[in-house]
């Protein structure tokens, strides 16, 4: 599918005088959660999101707000897109071709 | 733990003649598995990796080779490291802290 | 000013056959060339862009396609997004605040 | 010549209670200067580092720990490598070879 994509989003508040993150990508997930557009997995480093490209444009510019939204003054978002137009892409695809060749690798898998 | 760390990394051959990096992930697995000092855990768009942080750069240095071993020219390695001070940090750990805040999170739990 | 920002952006091609780069970062140079709205500084590593963030994101569209026009079949795109609502951030300001403290600092500045 | 990168690297200290950095990236910068085996150059979103690979990981270790020293307890260093080993690779080669392709390229020079 043309503009299909999988990528990788992080939202990091600066300044906040706490170095917990947890209430900030806690607030993310109930936004990805409300989606019907996007399929997204939580990892220790980041959401791994799939879907239309516009889309996940979209919701990136939703989940850059969350911080602010409660109550922090700089925000660093990260994005990074995998766009793949020889043929399809998917999270569990990614994963399932590089488990094929090496059967023992630890994976993420959706809970 | 001072220096225990969790971290991201991911390795791309650039100018390879093939859009499928399959091949190349396969192989850092290969050397992930065979290390004791280090976990890891494979998501659609990196590998997460958590230990002691000289050890993970060591991994990272070992990872940068991989596609050249495999007859790359140019390689783009991308690490980001999580350390923190204050608290011990794990990958379990972080996916667990945003979980309990809101449970209806979909994760990326080991397989 | 709320929603302007200071970004930094790299678009890759993958598997083109050759590890040279810079045809496509010249076709994102002309892309950049040709906004108003958006101001545009290349880096060794990236192309820093300061605007607006709705229209550093139509940017980043748009130079996300640039790739694609130019025959490659995927492409790895990364955003940053640095957004600070406290006061308002430019490329020349946060360059400026750290020569400010450290004035040896060895700087990029526009030609 | 192998192992000679060129690199970009971002230190950010979470939870220090300001937004500002200017304090951290200056220490940086002090760090960066006093070593001879590298060279870089500050952009507004990064810096770029260039030098054997050894070194560039040697220096990343060195940088990441400079918000600890200044009183932080966690702290994210993203670090991207570009090595390419068919040809030699600079930061000036980089952006030149952009510029000799579109010369309108609004380029970071050093100061």
């Amino acid at each position: 599918m043309k503009g299909h994509v999988v990528a990788e989003i992080s939202v990091v508040p600066l300044g906040t005088g706490s170095t917990s993150l947890s209430q900030y990508v806690a607030a993310c997930m109930q936004v990805l959660d409300g989606r019907k557009d996007v399929s997204y997995q939580l990892t220790p480093m980041s959401t791994v999101i799939e879907g239309p490209l516009d889309k996940v444009l979209e919701v990136t510019r939703l989940l850059h707000e969350v911080p602010f939204a409660e109550g922090a003054f700089r925000v660093l978002t990260t994005l990074k897109i995998d766009d793949r137009r020889d043929k399809p892409v998917t999270m569990a695809g990614k994963v399932g071709s590089v488990v094929k060749r090496y059967p023992a690798t630890r994976t993420a898998k959706k809970s």
